[in-house]
């Protein structure tokens, strides 16, 4: 492989794009019942081909928000605006997508984790944070906010979606694993204290997840708002809310929804061609696999690689087009639905974006951890627009 | 196989052999370190091969109890003498044995296992029970103790040495599997609650296990005295020290040592041979195998089947001569040294003894758990005296 990043005459700087991001984006400070087929929409493209599927996750905030005895809206706050002291943790579901779609969760796992959390690290939990707003985590934190009646902090620690729980930035930027809970369908409750490294955790949180039936729901870790304020990739949730609902309005309208993508994650469209090839297989508890491209007029292929998520895209010259942190996102090109990698099938008519990577996952201490070469690949970061800090 | 239980004319009863095992052995109510070397003795012959070697946890308790800093003594208190709330909980070491000889513990892994129980739970622990008094699992309860300032409950969940935790009496008679930690020698604590099943902790606590290196220190479950006096397996602590006791005093006098563990435990010598043939391989996270012996004299031989502990003895002819749960223990067949699984060598002069296994781990309810079939052998229970109740 070579690595040659693409260029561009003009290049707009993360704290450009991140500012034209958030003032795109309107503030509205919850989330309703009628935001939820775009933050699904939304949170299905920022899942890079994994995260899984938000659908489930959707119905059942659909049901708590439209049920008398839960809110009918759950409270966004802005990660500014966290006190320094409050205390917040993550929720969401561990394991394999697949399962979640055979194997229904019972619906109060992450909450009875989050239970666990606050009993073992003595402690009331002030808000809730997505780890992952890619995929099925970004609706599992709202149906927690909505049994607990707390707010969700509009942000989250990935920007997308990664496998690993690790590769969050309040781990990658030192938060320490110090309280973490998993709760399966039955109540079976794990509960760590004081493990020494975050992959650690990861290790043996997977491990009884997979006991658990290959699906938990989690909670960890315990953190303060000054470092989520500091650390989180900010204003996700909105952001996730503002994606879909542009394309669900494109597709009734005039605009391509991808250019409405592309617009407003400053994107750009790396090709559009045909699947031609899936290869797949699971490995390692991770669906592992690639697929090639075919443009539709021309000789030009694309071929990508995925470990849940798709991490590298290389041209039929073998050049690398674009690797991870950076979003590679493969929607169908007329209606820029999002397609993830359990769901790509030989014929497919695809767009693949390629989303520049927010500015904390991107520097040396974040590359080390969700860069090429700790998913194996012997190349560096090829990012979307070079020399973007 | 055929199913052919050892018949004898005289048949002592269970509750004959207790009573009288019980007067035999002197109850001197606490473990000082001149006990060790006798208890070291015992418990590794009551392991049945198995429960990993009880000098590592002597040594540690050794320079416990010669340290000022500590007790000179650990007090043993009967189970009939536990106050009815008194709160028990047992800790030890979990995972290979063979590890804990390479991985060195830490030393305080059981007791920080502790003190998480006691702070999921809210409780303050009154009492330890060792989880079997086979192997190094006799020691770690004492060090425990000794650490914490605790009395040891002079019993033990399995009379023998079990390779899993559902196997233990506490667990086969109905306590639920309320709370449990496991910790490592780095302080990574993992806290179960609320297991469904005893089997789904084991699960659960075996993965953790082996993500820590093949080796934990555990505490489980939260019980109370009434429970442990009536399911317990009574005055085990002191039976271990007795009969090591009385086979290092044999081995200066003139009664042969084989002779004087039969006595005290109503053991039968069933073979005295040679080691011809150890077939031995790692499957499972256990140590399964077999051995074959010869006879010194005539053309007898003796198979032996192992998973941990030895489990099935049977006869050149096909004749199973006894089976789990009844002890099979293999011993120096002049110096009663008992000689575990992992130690088993070819051309080792040996005596197999067969002891009767306490009752309660002979009724229906304990043989669907730790009798022949549990460990995948379709044969009934072959008791070394038949109709024993």
């Amino acid at each position: 492989m070579t690595h040659s990043p693409q260029r561009t005459d003009v290049v707009p700087s993360i704290a450009d794009r991140q500012q034209a991001m958030v003032s795109e984006t309107p503030r509205v400070p919850e989330i309703t019942v009628e935001d939820l087929r775009w933050l699904d929409t939304g949170a299905g493209i920022l899942g890079t081909g994994g995260g899984g599927d938000p659908r489930l996750g959707r119905l059942r905030l659909q049901s708590l928000l439209t049920n008398d005895s839960y809110p009918d809206a759950v409270e966004l706050i802005s990660p500014a605006d966290l006190a320094p002291d409050a205390t917040v943790v993550s929720v969401g579901g561990m394991g394999a997508p697949t399962i979640s779609k055979e194997k229904f969760p019972k619906g109060d796992e992450d909450l009875n984790s989050l239970r666990a959390v606050e009993r073992a690290a003595d402690v009331t939990v002030d808000a809730i944070i997505p780890g992952e707003i890619g995929g099925a985590n970004s609706m599992a934190p709202l149906c927690v906010a909505a049994m607990a009646d707390l707010p969700v902090v509009d942000g989250d620690g990935m920007g997308r979606a990664f496998p690993e729980l690790q590769m969050d930035t309040f781990f990658i930027y030192g938060q320490q694993a110090n309280y973490a809970a998993l709760t399966d369908e039955r109540g079976n409750q794990v509960v760590y204290q004081n493990i020494d490294t975050p992959k650690r955790l990861e290790d043996l949180a997977r491990s009884v997840t997979i006991d658990m039936g290959g699906r938990s729901g989690y909670a960890f870790p315990v953190m303060d708002g000054t470092f989520v304020s500091e650390y989180c990739i900010a204003d996700t949730v909105s952001l996730a809310r503002e994606l879909g609902r542009r394309v669900h309005q494109a597709r009734r309208g005039d605009t391509l929804p991808v250019e409405t993508v592309c617009t407003l994650l400053n994107a750009q469209s790396l090709f559009t061609g045909k699947i031609v090839d899936v290869f797949r297989r699971n490995r390692d508890g991770f669906a592992k696999g690639e697929i090639e491209l075919a443009a539709l007029e021309g000789n030009d292929t694309l071929t990508i690689e995925f470990q849940n998520e798709f991490l590298i895209a290389q041209t039929g010259d073998d050049e690398i087009r674009l690797t991870v942190p950076d979003l590679i996102c493969i929607v169908d090109k007329d209606t820029a639905e999002p397609i993830s990698t359990g769901s790509l099938r030989y014929g497919q008519r695809v767009t693949v974006l390629g989303v520049p990577a927010p500015e904390l996952l991107t520097t040396d201490a974040a590359l080390e951890v969700i860069g090429p070469g700790a998913f194996g690949y012997d190349t560096p970061y090829v990012p979307l627009y070079s020399d973007p800090r």
